[in-house]
């Protein structure tokens, strides 16, 4: 069992504060290793005779373990992203007793109980998958007085040529990530988190996020992106033998608050979807070096065959271009460099140019962002074929701490000891 | 069978101009009174060999009718609604041409097939209950020299006395909305509807909402809104003996190519969800006269008992207060006003202001707005309990063309008679 794998779970939702129990009981969702289970049971068939589904609500994530919940987690259909800045004279105190809040409020949604107050945005609908994962920002450690326990990972990204960021979609001293199959549990969760916040922080900004949903397709697959194309195939699997080693930070290093956490690297990607939906499909596969269809190497194979990088064309050049996406940000050309990318689109309507504002929330995991975005995004800045598709827009770097035990909070060994 | 029915379906998804199938089988949908159907079926097992949810992205929503899809199909989880303005110079003849592509496209999407030169956004997905509805609005006419056909019901709404409203954001030449069980489904039919405008038409505003996921709660159940109210109970049902009159156009009114159409009022109602949730529960319970945890009415009863509007309490006023939204907009107060409400929730991130910027894209749906929309609103908008929590931003009013018969498009008897 990996920690964020699901819960067993068989309980009527809680109606805490908002008083008498109304909702329908929840069914036991059967703990799937593809991150959809499903559980069928007498109580819940609809009313058209036909059995309901019930996995997408009743499916809960474990809120304590070695790490927090929300990266190694299946994408989930909605997201929310938020940073937030300590208010004025706000300090270590006020934010151990703000992560403190913010972890108990999780365990409880979570759970898919409701917490005291609610505002019953998310009453009858399951914990849903639900994940809120808190990571701190390099600016956290100076305003709290806690520089010296600053993480050296936590330094700028550097500046890549391509940027075109807007600081004020961009960092942060804290940053909750919200994951749910249901938009109402999230956006519950979302404010749940913002009403914590109290006086103590202030949201710096906030973005929304989405995924297919679970069942659109009748068997599990990788994700698509809004360009259409398969997006994950590469990511590295937990049950590679050098996962852990790659993703998680170890015990032993430098920070030893940071044991079994991971850094989070956020990065707004607009994409410029009328300039890339005109694009032949020829076109747009050579850009990533896959086939659109089926996200196969265009070298041949199915999804999951290696890229045959070495591969000629009857033209005598490489079948997977130079400036393939896919050949310049494989492991393989980057000294194993490896992250584990969790991202949810964006959708935000027309921008004031009159294009879609849309794209990637890209989120990528890794033990060290020097060892795993850095040297990748130097790369792609410089050769990518998909940069005249893609700016971008804001960026984040936050320090991810290891999961609570039972009856810690997210960030106690940093902010108490 | 009503027009809005599932369609069982068994089909591979076409990858159409994509080439190459790729994408799994699709696995048959059992048609579900209820809107949510389910279907397992061998080759749909999971990784983790539990079996695979399958319906919410088989089920098929049907495009030729007696009326549009998108009406009487049970809510989905995603929506869009987009306007646009006809381009200067095109005229009657593009519009034909613009209804006719549109059309041709709703059909195949909504059968979960793909268009020519697709942008593969939704490829391995399965229909996902998409559905696509047309409508016209009232400066439609005049540029298309159709002002003689133009229906006296879409003469202006009145203004409100709250009302707060975007030009900018409201109205328009035609009007599309999408509403789909899946966020790729729904954003890849908005790419092509938006691709298909072409040179005829230019994009007026464009919206996102959605509703809770189809299988987040064990049975399925009214809606809840981003107060976290149940949201949908009062709303005519389609088996209702006076649904259909008080709904959809009859034959032999003024306006011949109206007959089994709708008129759409569109609002864009944002929340002010800071000063709502600082409300305590009795008095959130008293602004809509029902209980928040289940809708059931404040007189007692479960969520469909009727109101008991006439029942006083211990200190002599009615339990149900005078102001409260369920009073004023119930029917009978309405010399039998009714809409169907079917409307998505809307939440754009954070405002200029700093609070949330969601609430409720309210689109309801009636055979006349002067029975059914307006008298209801204007009511409310003198004594609501409810407006103090809200603000419209936005307002369309469209003439909803009925469904169009096998190889008609959707306006044809407007368009070509
Ligand atoms: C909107 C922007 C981006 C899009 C649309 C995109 C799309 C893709 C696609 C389609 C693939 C091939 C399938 C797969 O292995 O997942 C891929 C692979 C990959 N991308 Fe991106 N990507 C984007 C940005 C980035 C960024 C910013 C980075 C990191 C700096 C990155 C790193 C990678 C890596 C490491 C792989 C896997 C390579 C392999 O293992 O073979 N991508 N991307
Ligand atoms: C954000 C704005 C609004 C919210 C949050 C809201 C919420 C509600 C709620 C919770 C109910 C009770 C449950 C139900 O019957 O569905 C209700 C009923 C109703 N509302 Fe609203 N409403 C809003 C705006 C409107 C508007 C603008 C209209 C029409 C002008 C309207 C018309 C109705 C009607 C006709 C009923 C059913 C009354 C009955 O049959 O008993 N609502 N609304």
């Amino acid at each position: 069992m990996t920690d964020s794998d699901n819960l067993d779970l068989s309980r009527r939702r809680l109606l805490g504060a908002v008083g008498a129990a109304g909702a329908a009981g929840l069914v036991a969702g059967a703990a799937g290793g593809a991150g959809i289970s499903a559980a069928l049971s007498d109580d819940t068939a609809g009313a058209g005779g036909a059995p309901a589904l019930s996995t997408v609500g009743s499916t809960a994530v474990m809120f304590h373990g070695k790490h927090q919940a929300g990266i190694t987690t299946p994408l989930q259909s909605r997201g929310h992203l938020v940073a937030f800045d300590l208010a004025p004279g706000a300090g270590r105190k006020e934010a151990a007793a703000l992560l403190r809040r913010w972890s108990a409020t999780a365990k409880v949604l979570m759970a898919g109980k409701a917490p005291a107050e609610d505002t019953g945005i998310a009453l009858d609908a399951g914990p849903s998958s639900l994940t809120v994962t808190f990571g701190f920002g390099r600016t956290f450690f100076d305003r709290t007085g806690l520089a010296s326990r600053r993480p050296a990972e936590l330094d700028p990204l550097p500046a890549f040529s391509a940027d075109a960021l807007d600081p004020r979609r961009s960092e942060g001293d804290l940053w909750v990530q919200i994951g749910a199959d249901d938009a109402l549990v999230a956006f519950h969760a979302l404010r749940a988190v913002q009403k914590d916040a109290g006086d103590a922080a202030r949201v710096r900004w906030q973005m929304n996020g989405f995924n297919r949903s679970a069942g659109a397709t009748a068997k599990p697959m990788t994700a698509r992106n809004l360009m259409g194309q398969v997006d994950g195939t590469g990511n590295p699997k937990p049950t590679d033998p050098d996962f852990d080693r790659r993703i998680f930070v170890p015990a032993g290093g430098a920070q030893e608050w940071m044991a079994g956490g991971s850094y989070a690297v956020v990065r707004r990607i607009r994409m410029l979807l009328d300039d890339w939906e005109k694009l032949p499909l020829d076109r747009q596969e050579k850009v990533i070096g896959r086939r659109k269809s089926d996200g196969a190497p265009l070298t041949g194979g199915s999804e999951t065959t290696e890229l045959a990088l070495d591969k000629l064309g009857p033209d005598g050049k490489p079948v997977i271009p130079d400036n393939a996406h896919s050949r310049i940000s494989a492991p393989e050309q980057n000294g194993g460099a490896a992250m584990l990318r969790r991202p949810f689109s964006f959708h935000d309507g027309i921008g004031p140019d009159g294009t879609p504002d849309a794209g990637l929330l890209f989120v990528c995991w890794q033990a060290d962002p020097l060892r795993g975005f850095v040297p990748v995004q130097r790369k792609l800045d410089r050769g990518d074929a998909l940069s005249a598709f893609i700016r971008h827009e804001a960026s984040g770097l936050f320090a991810v701490p290891g999961g609570p035990a039972e009856g810690e909070y997210v960030g106690q060994r940093l902010l108490e000891a």
